[in-house]
Formats: C-alpha cells, structure tokens, sequence
C-alpha cells in the first residue's frame, strides 16, 4: 500500500502569485491633506496581481502596515525563486490562496509618506528641488486611503469586492468604511483597531525620541549626509519589534539562551540570543527603511482614530454598507483582541454584518504574518462571497 | 448625631519612619565578584530605621529595585516634611506599617554598581584615581547579596528575621535563600522572578544600546565631560516606564488625551499626554541616576538565574529554611504571575513553608510601589511571626 500524495494546502510558497512588478502613476491636481496642507506632485507605486474583469468588479485592495509596501506577493522581475524572499503577504495573496488572484485583481500600493515609490519625505519637493525631508507635511490614515482611492480611480475601479489589511494596514481598511463607504463591499480588520490606547502611542513615541535625538538625524535633512539616523532607526525597530512578539513566543524562541557560549561574558556584548536578534533586526531594517517614514508612519497610528469627530465608534461607522470581517490574535498584546471587539460592538450596534474571530496564536501582533492556514480559514470562505454578485 | 473618627490605616503616611541619614561603611578586605575580577575597596551607603534588640535577632533587610537607594523610608536631615518625598517604601515602611520600625531593626543599603553611595562605576578606581566608569566589573545579584552580608557582619547581624524586595530587590532576597540559607529566616519575594524571560531581557538590551550609543556616552568615560548621555539614558528610562505600567492603567491615566488643545498639531511635537508624561520622567531620571549604573544594574538582573548552575529550581532552593511569602500583582506583565509560580512550585517541591497570593491591581509592576493596603494584608501578618521566638 503506497501512501496517498500529500493534497497541497493553499496557503503554501508552491501557489505563488508570480512575477510582479512595481508601476508608478503620478496623481492629477493638487492633493490636499487632513492637516491642511497640499502636496504639488503625488506619486504612487503600486502592483497588481489576477485580471480585472469586465465590470471592474472583481478588485480587492490590500493595504500595508508599517514597514511594508507594495509588494505583497510572488516576486520582483529578475529574483531566483529559489533563493528570494516572496512579497510580505505571498502567504495570504495568490492563486488559490485566501486572497485568490486566479479570481480577484490585487492591488497594493506603497502608502503616502512611505519610502518605497509613493510619494514621502525622501521625494523630491518641486518646491525647492531637494528631499521634503521634515518639511514633508504629517499625513494621516485618512491622507493614505484618499491616495489609494485616487489610484483606483485611474485603474477604473468604482467599487471594490473589498478592502483587507493588517495593523497599520487594517486601520487603513476601517478607514475605508468612513471615508468612501459606497466604494466597498467588504472589509477585512485584521490584527488592528480602530484607534490606539496610550502603551502603543507611548511605544510609538520612544522610537521617535530614539531617531528625533540620533545627530546624524539633523532634524530630518541627512539624505545628502554621509551619515544617516541609523542608531536611532535601529533602536526604533527594537521597541517596535518586542511588541511584534509576545512573551510566550519570545519565551519559547530564544528563551535564556546564549549566543555562542554557557558562561556569562562580563562585558557589555551580546550575549543573550535575543539580544543578537534584536541587533539583526535593528540592522537590516536601517538598509531598507527611511528614518523620516517611520516617523510619518508611527505618527499616522498615534493619530488614527475613526471616532475622533463622531459621537462614538458606532456613529462613526453608520454609513458602513460593507461586511466585516474582524480577526484578532490571542497574543497579541500591541493591537488586543479588546479594541477589535470595540470595533466588532460598534458595528453591532449599527446593524453591519460582522464577522469576528479570535485566532488562538502564540506569535503576537506578528501572527497576521505568520499565521496562513488559520487566516485562511476565516478570510477565503468570507471573501468568497465577495465576488461581482454582491453589487 | 456625630461621625466617629476614621481610624488611622497603619499604612498611611501619617506613621513615618522619622528622619534618617546614609551612613557609609567600607568593607574590610578585598572584594571578589562572581565573574573573577576583585575590587580593592568597597564602601556601603545603608541606612537603619528602628533599634536592633540585645540579642541582634530582629533586623529585617529590605533591598531596593534597579533606580532605588538606601532612603527606603521617611525623611533626609533638614527635608520639609510638608514638602519632601519620603523614602521610595515609606508605605511598607515605619512605625506600625507591614515591616515595623517599632519591632524591627530595618537596615537598606545601596547595592554595589549603584550611584547612590555605594562602590560602583562612578566611584574612584584606587588603581588609577579616576572614576572607574566602564572598567567597573560587571556585578551579579549575588556579588549584591555578598556586599549585603559583610555589611550585616559588620552591623553584628548573624541572622536576619527577614529579607524583604521587589522586583531586583526580590531578586537579591531570593539570592539570600541560595547564598546565606542560614542566615535569613523568612523572605518576602515581592512583584519578583527566580530569572527574567526573553522578553525583559530584550527590553533591557534595548535600553542599554541607547546608552551605549549615545555619542555623549564616550565609553562610559563622560563623568569629566561636560555633556552626560542623558538622552540615551532617558529613553532606556522611558521604554522602563512603560514596562512598569499596564496597558489598562495607562488607558486611564492617558487614555488618548492632548496636552493642551483637541485638535492634531501635524507637527513632531509631545501631542498626547502620554508622550510629555514620558519625556517628564526621562528628563527627571537623568538628573538623578547614573547612565553607567543603569547598564550595570539591568545587567545583573538579566544575569540573575536562580537555577544557573542548579538542575532545577527546586534544587536550587534545596538549602533554604526560611518561611517565603511570594507576592505578584495581576498586571504586572514585566514580572508576571506565572514567574512567581515556578517559585512557588519549586519552594513546594522542597517542602518549604511558602505562602502565595496575586493582588488584584491595576498598575503594572509599578503595583508594588503603589500598593499599601493589599501589600500590607499579606506582609503584616506575614513578619508578625518572624520575631526573635523563630531563631
């Protein structure tokens, strides 16, 4: 007797959502931000995956968190499939997948203030020929999806099958239902909320102390320097990763361990495993991230409220026509499970069709990152209902 | 009909413990660390509070947390008693408070590495008559403990009728139990661990790398220098802070309150409460704490494992004779319930006499200083039988 071939699970690498590429569209018009001030030029990167059909009806929107952009999925032109790393959420974007591109059109575009082909504080400004720099203005979550709505504008897209994302992402996704509420026919929250308490602001703003006080900062103009804020960055994404994990998954993957040896050193070295993975952190993520974005970034969080001019969440979301799906992770102490049932009671309260789930997970607010099969679960049969039909 | 006076609560600081100095002791002898290096000189700032009985049988040690000092309670010489702070426990501590100045012979003294009196890297090498600063030996809990123990020799203290701590200093009163079983009769591990996760290890390290690379920290030789590494000291202080507090106390100190005015400022600037609370206590921090003590004291306790050399906790504690008292506090996730439990399980295993609870408490760590009341149901009755009757 042979055994029977392993079915493969659609939220494996195998059903990869190919090759992608990053196009740029330059906004039209002046762009006007929440704060008051306008942007000349606005540029967005963004990608696709699957085909828009006919009615352009078929479109989902996913939005990234903060250090993403928008690669979600497959791999950049040129990259050794072998080797490369996929897109941030090639577990939850392809054929087949929860976010299935054989059946939906995929866009992702780099947010407004990121650093990855949207326009943001390394951008030229036309107004003097050099980087915004700090003279970039702070947008809000708000700013960000009135870009993206923009895109879909020109992509000919009305109305989207739905809108998904995860933390920064997800509040970008909420967004969404106040903003453009006839533009979108489902809504997937995960790992988010729809304002931050006062530990995540607090978090958020040690990491900005740590890269607004590194000298190689000065004050935001270092893009010609031969230095850059990179001590500050790191310590940044430090804090930021601790609250990324959880005490259990930090417990369980590192532990007490040492590095190389099971005597303590006496020096100031690293010599615990976590602290040499947090160096490693710290450092990778200076060569690919702007120390200006995480500041826009982290300052677009702090200030995302959905009820800050309504009454109450409730009143904030009555305009919603969508269906919800609102997912929360167990362990996940930096957006918890309390604040996405906030979310979920307000929609309650005004009748939407909500959807909630909290996925038992070890691996804190991470887990949207990590977790395939278990968010597949809850968002391929929600979004399977998502289709054309439903306009 | 008249309302009959409201009794005094004996934790209240109306019953203080009176006016105390820091008297200074230097130890005879050459001092050896746990990691090999000798110190030629080692002074001890402590302070006493009460009488110690004939038979020197009543003396309870109390032993401070990372940013305490010997000033456990009441007043320094010439402080305004209208306007003064007294000591960092005057809650615990004083006439007919839990650890009672009226019964016990209180003793606190600095710990060594600290900046508060006792040896440490601010003080002055004998080798080369300038400070030590970074050519400070790293020191342990146990070289603590030991510092502690000669400085009781000294006082004529065979035998402690308690050693009582929280957080580092229930590190250095576990330590007593493996280092001097003899010598002490009950101890108090008070919002405490037998050895710190992965998780505190990484905040710690992240703490000490904003020092470490602060440029003004020049190798920890900025004692001469006319700037001090007050930034990077006060954001390790402010990542404490927020390690100190819950998420739920800050939602209701803070919750997401603005400093001054309801509307965003769209600028990098301290918008939320919580952001100018935690840049006040930075700011304050660095006015009375020491940089290089910082990275030696958050090194001892990430350093500190009951069990190091030990097959098990319970092996570790094999030796202890003294009745224990465990306290946690239901949101004190930095040194949470479930550490204070293994040292429960390991005290039952070896059949020690070890009483438990965790205090319902909404402030995080920070509960054990906070606290009086709920502490004092537990420690009062706790030390009332650790008279001189038990030796």
């Amino acid at each position: 007797m042979t055994a029977a071939p392993t079915p493969r699970r659609p939220w494996e690498e195998t059903a990869s959502a190919g090759v992608s590429e990053v196009r740029t569209l330059a906004l039209d018009g002046l762009f006007t931000l929440a704060g008051g001030r306008t942007l000349e030029r606005v540029d967005v990167a963004y990608e696709t995956y699957g085909e828009l059909d006919a009615t352009a009806s078929n479109a989902v929107l996913v939005c990234h968190a903060l250090s993403g952009d928008s690669h979600v999925a497959g791999l950049r032109p040129g990259e050794d499939p072998a080797r490369a790393k996929p897109g941030w959420w090639d577990i939850m974007v392809g054929p087949g997948k929860a976010i299935d591109t054989d059946r939906f059109f995929v866009v992702c575009s780099n947010v407004l203030g990121g650093c990855s082909g949207t326009t943001g504080p390394a951008s030229i400004d036309p107004a003097t020929g050099a980087p915004y720099a700090s003279g970039f203005p702070l947008v809000t979550i708000e700013d960000m999806v009135d870009v993206q709505a923009k895109l879909l504008d020109a992509l000919g897209i009305d109305s989207l099958a739905a809108v998904v994302g995860g933390s920064m992402g997800g509040m970008q996704a909420i967004a969404w239902a106040r903003r453009y509420p006839e533009r979108v026919r489902a809504i997937v929250a995960d790992a988010t909320t729809p304002r931050l308490g006062a530990q995540a602001i607090a978090f958020n703003e040690v990491g900005r102390q740590a890269i607004l006080t590194d000298p190689d900062f000065a004050n935001g103009h270092y893009y010609d320097a031969l230095a850059q804020p990179d001590v500050g960055l790191g310590i940044a994404r430090m804090i930021g990763h601790i609250t990324y994990l959880s005490d259990d998954s930090m417990r369980a993957k590192f532990g007490r361990r040492l590095v190389d040896r099971s005597d303590y050193r006496y020096e100031f070295v690293h010599e615990f495993e976590v602290e040499s993975y947090l160096a490693h952190q710290g450092r990778s993520f200076v060569d690919r991230f702007d120390a200006n974005t995480y500041l826009y970034m982290t300052k677009a969080m702090d200030y995302f409220d959905l009820a800050v001019d309504a009454d109450s969440l409730a009143a904030a979301l009555r305009e919603t026509r969508a269906r919800w799906l609102v997912l929360s992770f167990s362990s996940d102490w930096l957006f918890p499970t309390a604040s996405s049932l906030e979310l979920v009671r307000a929609l309650q309260v005004v009748g939407a069709e909500v959807s909630y789930a909290e996925i038992t997970s070890p691996y804190g607010h991470d887990a949207f990152l990590l977790e395939p099969e278990r968010q597949h679960a809850y968002i391929a049969p929600f979004l399977a209902h998502a289709g054309s039909e439903d306009r």
